[in-house]
């Protein structure tokens, strides 16, 4: 063999990516712990079936898929919420709704490699399956900032924008537009700031979408607040309603710092069907870092009974570069308690046993391989950023009196082998 | 849509699946960082050449294999060694050892589907890379019984069996067996206690093994202990070195009470190279619960430079097995710390206020999503063993005292807001 490097656009852990990715995923397990979640998983291998159903033709395109040796179609996920509906079908009539869940699942996607582009990463979602009101929207979103303070961020690094499926569908609605018309228009709001208005009106136009429509729309893209868009809307709106519900709710939470209308947020052309958000990087230009919404469709659709859920999801890569940018990355590995050094094999039982009576206690405790030398015991204890280092020669063996040596203070406590911890 | 099942073979964690999946993993991680094992992880897809150059003809039938759309040979890990491997070689200049690094990995196997085989299990790993003194088999041996101690396994359920693939050879040396026969040997020993003796004389002679060597062979299997077998070796054997000296440190880790010297270990036809371990279940028909050893070759025969390496795994399905065989399996969820319900749609902000300020302090909580009555709040309370339960009505609101009722002892206790956690 001659490449020893992972498959392309995949990521090896060495214990200092290992640490940082475990620094993410506590404050993840952290955030769903805190707010109730509980955890679930699903095999990183699905049927292509279900990822087809749920994702249309243009992502299918993107899947590793597979046979295996029976003829079935497999594939590896390319997010989470697929096995988390086929989970809740499968045993929807066992269930005491509405569930909060929680997971971190690896997941794999076939795109072409540009800069930052990985073919895999982690995903944290939240999903409140079973629950109309829009508390629901508030609980996810809240969980999610609890986890981005853990690390340290705060409304100074992270906007929520908040938009509403409903909302659109409710302003387009006198038009009478067709699926794939709608579609445009949810693409052209997609696609504001981040093409200019010509190509936006080109996309529009070639759905024949009247020139009326396309300057409603354009008119709709520049509505910035909800008392605006209220002028716009039917009476009795209930995206109206919801959202004020919602922007409510956050209010006690203690979430609203974080929140900003945009009517623009509409989440691709996915399955949502109401509230949709997405947390955006304040400096590193606005990029999206974690997003989601309710999907009250998604599980009928695939053959289950119908339930309103709001789910988001959040990828360890994006979060990792947002850390590193803010400089907020942890430092150094946090060091293991003791660790213990020896002269020559004589003094090799009574360094093992001391180790033993260390670990017993529940405290970390690295004991040398093989003997070493003062100096270089000394070094590597540093370089281990260890709390206490205790090196055995004759003499301790002797007078069985056992030199620890604080690190960090320089200090010396000499203690006999019953007084270790 | 039909079929809600995962694949056939794999698993779906609901979220009491996963807590103990949590519990098992939360084992392993203690043990592994109590011994100052460093956490690694690589793509659970690799390159199939590399794993087919470490496993061999016999296993790549039953790996997961596919092309992606570059048409590279992928496949999902059977194992975690050929991906530590390839990491190790990658950097090896810039790694200083010895390494001591642990891992918990999701491997995937297409077997023919049997009672208990599944084709998915999550591995512990444990290695240690670069050091040849067996304090390398001692400490990997007692990390691994650590974390079965954390589970409340000891003695009484696991012993761990000791062989030698150097000892084997040093046996037969006299004997200047080809490699097949050396092979054969070691399957038929493999086999001993599994298999009829006169089924293990039929895989010798098909390999032309003279009678000599297949009545030496049977004289070695009865071996029971290591004095016993020394009668058979050469004057200075390495091996019977080896293996008094890694008696020698158990004695000193305090784990020889779970050791038993046994010839007939031999870990298949593997890479092995030196001591050879099973820790096996002492009830439940001695199955293997975990195994490994030395594997000095296997770097420098993938590419890399020779390094001394010792070896543990150790999967999630047995010892979940062994630990539901011995009533060891954790009981219900730990709980939420807090629960808190309400009314009516009035009393939602100050319910949601109050779950705010105790997620603040660190402490679970869950508040509802919806207004409850306070029979079936309290019923959901003791459902989701919480342990503290809150419910808000127009009393509390315009008192502003919160009852906290401790759920387990039953005990009310009167706050106020301010006083809330």
């Amino acid at each position: 063999m001659e490449n020893f490097a992972p498959p392309r656009g995949m990521r090896d852990f060495y214990p200092e990516d290992y640490r940082i990715r475990e620094y993410i995923f506590n404050a993840w397990e952290y955030a769903a712990k805190i707010y109730g979640f509980e955890f679930w998983d699903a095999p990183v291998v699905e049927s292509m079936e279900l990822l087809e159903r749920k994702a249309g033709e243009e992502i299918s395109e993107q899947i590793y898929s597979f046979e295996d040796k029976s003829k079935r179609r497999l594939a590896l996920r390319a997010e989470l919420t697929p096995s988390l509906a086929r989970m809740i079908i499968n045993r929807q009539g066992g269930l005491s709704f509405p569930l909060k869940w929680a997971s971190i699942g690896q997941c794999f996607r076939y795109e072409r490699m540009t800069r930052g582009r990985k073919r895999e990463h982690y995903q944290f979602n939240l999903d409140i399956i079973g629950e109309e009101s829009t508390t629901a929207e508030t609980e996810v979103i809240a969980a999610t900032l609890t986890s981005l303070e853990k690390t340290g961020l705060s409304e100074k690094e992270i906007r929520v924008h908040i938009g509403s499926r409903k909302l659109l569908v409710e302003l387009l609605s006198e038009f009478k537009l067709s699926e794939a018309q709608l579609t445009a228009c949810y693409m052209a709001l997609d696609k504001k700031g981040k093409v200019s208005d010509e190509e936006i009106n080109k996309i529009l136009k070639n759905e024949n979408i009247p020139e009326e429509v396309i300057n409603k729309l354009f008119r709709v893209i520049s509505i910035s607040s909800l008392e605006e868009a209220e002028s716009y809307l039917p009476e009795n709106s209930e995206a109206l309603k919801e959202l004020k519900e919602f922007f409510k709710f956050s209010e006690s939470y203690g979430i609203s710092k974080y929140l900003k209308f945009d009517i623009s947020i509409v989440r691709g052309l996915g399955y949502y069907t109401g509230i949709v958000f997405e947390g955006k990087a304040v400096k590193s230009n606005l990029r999206t870092v974690f997003g989601g919404g309710r999907y009250n469709n998604l599980l009928s659709s695939l053959g289950g009974r119908e339930l309103p859920c709001v789910g988001m999801g959040f990828g360890d890569v994006v979060i990792m570069e947002l850390l590193s940018d803010c400089r907020k990355l942890p430092g150094q590995r946090h060091g293991i308690e003791y660790i213990i050094g020896y002269m020559n094999a004589d003094c090799a039982e009574f360094a093992q046993k001391a180790a033993a009576k260390i670990r017993k206690s529940g405290k970390s405790c690295s004991v040398g391989l093989k003997p070493e030398k003062p100096k270089q015991f000394f070094k590597k204890a540093d370089r281990n950023n260890a709390h206490n280092a205790i090196y055995i020669g004759p003499d301790e063996l002797e007078s069985g009196k056992i030199t620890i040596k604080n690190m960090k203070k320089s200090e010396d406590t000499i203690k006999s082998f019953a007084e270790l911890p």
